[in-house]
């Protein structure tokens, strides 16, 4: 039997725990949820949903899928919690729930994972002064030195096309930088190395035997032979002919508002871009609240929503569970796959 | 008789001259071309379209449109020319189709100006060394110290909604800078000046009587309360708590990657975007090959193509008028609400 995917709740006071019963409320569930029980109980009722809980411990078998039945792996909150009411106190579970799911999926209880939001803030005022995010946590959980930030569109997932528009898998060259420091984070072992996850990754968890990767230059028009800057000349394209002469299938570097149109991005397994604000938007225009993060590098797979606690919906009900269902799709198309 | 709209054809050697003759073998047109006339006689040859020239002055009334009839205010290159093959003998010859256009809108004989592709690399090898592009030449020959870049898809013009996704308008703080050099760029009186003229010109061309712009944050999660950067703080929302207590609709700084979602872009007439890969990427996505390019900020009615000169498409006839056609039909739509 295969071991269950397991789905972190995340921030307590944010959406993530509502998302997850908003699901399990509509379909039978074949995955597990981590989070305090009692907490998922209120939050159901608070919202008007009739979901029962069936406590596991990993390892223990999942039951018949069964719509309105939540299994879940039981971790105990620190304090009391109100939606929409962060509390420091409860930074350290939120943190539980990730090493639980990264242990589980690598001792083989879980098969992937997948993260509903956090609330940083909350974790670096609980004493993690230098908490960046789930990916970086995860990075170094599992011990590794690199990992890779991609999100992917729904229609990705199925090699559909939406919209007559081509389906989009946009991973970062830099990730959660600010602007100025952006142009000096560009450097070309790290930029190798990042293509090199991705290309690896394509193939391990996307079936893609030989990926073709499309990548952006920094500057506006691919620095424009020099005129809008050097680092296309200096140091993307000397990386790029070294991956080439490898056999790695690289196009580039493009400028973005080249690439992302639908001649450039024809028969593309995935797009980098240089950073954050390169690429994101156009992705998650194209994902219209369907789209997934996925953390490429790790020993396991780790899918994520591609929004935040949204702690002024938590307790309404009126969240969308719309990116988690792709999340949990996403891991499941790659468990498949591996 | 209301002027008509005049199209500069550009740079000679692109696939400017062709995408004018493409337009006028399919359909009466009510606008003038200006350029070389042998050599638009020649490309309509090459590429076996039956397109008769008739040649005009400035003040000339325009005869009845007629298919396969191209109206031309006649320019002489400076040297031969064939396709795809730049010679900077005519650099010159392309500034002189700027300078006929801007003459003829400013006094009246031209109500507003297309602009076709030029190749900055002949222009400055022509010996303007310190040639930028076709915004900033219009800027200066109209003698005004800010204009705008901003760029449209096709839908925004008619305020349709096309797949169920929101028009767009994109203006840009900053335009053509190597990306390390754009946060230092990032300044409270430009970007005044900025959203001034974004909403002074919604109002002007538009018919936009209470522009509502959303406007992006510099840094990724625009700066995420200062974790990320510090000049949504320190410089953007100042200036937009500024311009809202003078009564300015705007929303932001917002997220990029969030501000480009369809629930943040209902009832938004232009978004600002602080820099070109932030805001031209989705523009394109979304207009898939039908965007154009406004200038605001000057005393006429400026719209381009936005694509470049094509040099391997050119003389081939394989190239697509379609971003002309938006940019013709963008310009004529300014004209209608001027």
């Amino acid at each position: 039997m295969q071991a269950p995917l397991v789905i972190t709740t995340g921030e307590p006071a944010g959406i993530g725990p509502e998302l997850v019963l908003m699901l399990a409320a509509r379909q039978a569930v074949d995955w597990v949820a981590i989070g305090d029980p009692q907490m998922l109980r209120d939050r159901a009722r608070q919202i008007g949903l009739a979901v029962e809980l069936l406590e596991l411990s990993p390892g223990d078998p999942l039951p018949e899928p069964c719509s309105g039945r939540l299994p879940v792996w039981p971790v105990a909150l620190h304090a009391e919690c109100w939606p929409g009411r962060v509390n420091a106190a409860n930074g350290a579970y939120v943190l539980e729930l990730l090493d639980l799911a990264v242990a589980a999926c690598l001792d083989g209880h879980a098969s992937a994972m997948v993260t509903a939001p956090l609330h940083k803030g909350v974790i670096r005022e609980a004493g993690n002064d230098h908490f960046i995010g789930h990916t970086e946590y995860l990075r170094d959980a599992c011990g590794v030195d690199e990992v890779v930030m991609m999100l992917a569109t729904d229609s990705a997932l199925h090699g559909q096309v939406e919209n007559q528009r081509q389906a989009l898998r946009v991973a970062l060259a830099t990730t959660h930088l600010p602007l100025k420091d952006v142009a000096a984070a560009i450097e070309a072992c790290s930029l190798e190395r990042v293509l090199r996850i991705l290309a690896a990754d394509l193939q391990r968890w996307f079936a893609v035997t030989a990926p073709r990767i499309a990548v952006c230059g920094l500057n506006p028009h691919a620095g424009e032979d020099g005129h809008l800057g050097r680092e296309e000349i200096e140091i993307i394209t000397p990386v790029l002919e070294r991956l080439r002469s490898e056999g790695m299938e690289l196009e580039g570097p493009l400028p973005a508002d080249t690439l992302f149109t639908p001649r450039h991005l024809e028969g593309v397994d995935a797009v980098l871009a240089m950073y954050h604000d390169q690429g994101l938007p156009v992705l998650k225009y194209a994902g219209f609240g369907r789209a997934a993060n996925i953390t490429l590098g790790l020993p396991l797979i780790r899918t994520s929503v591609d929004h935040g606690t949204a702690l002024d919906l938590a307790g309404s009900g009126q969240a969308d569970p719309s990116s988690l269902g792709v999340a949990i799709a996403l891991a499941a198309d790659m468990v498949g796959s591996r």
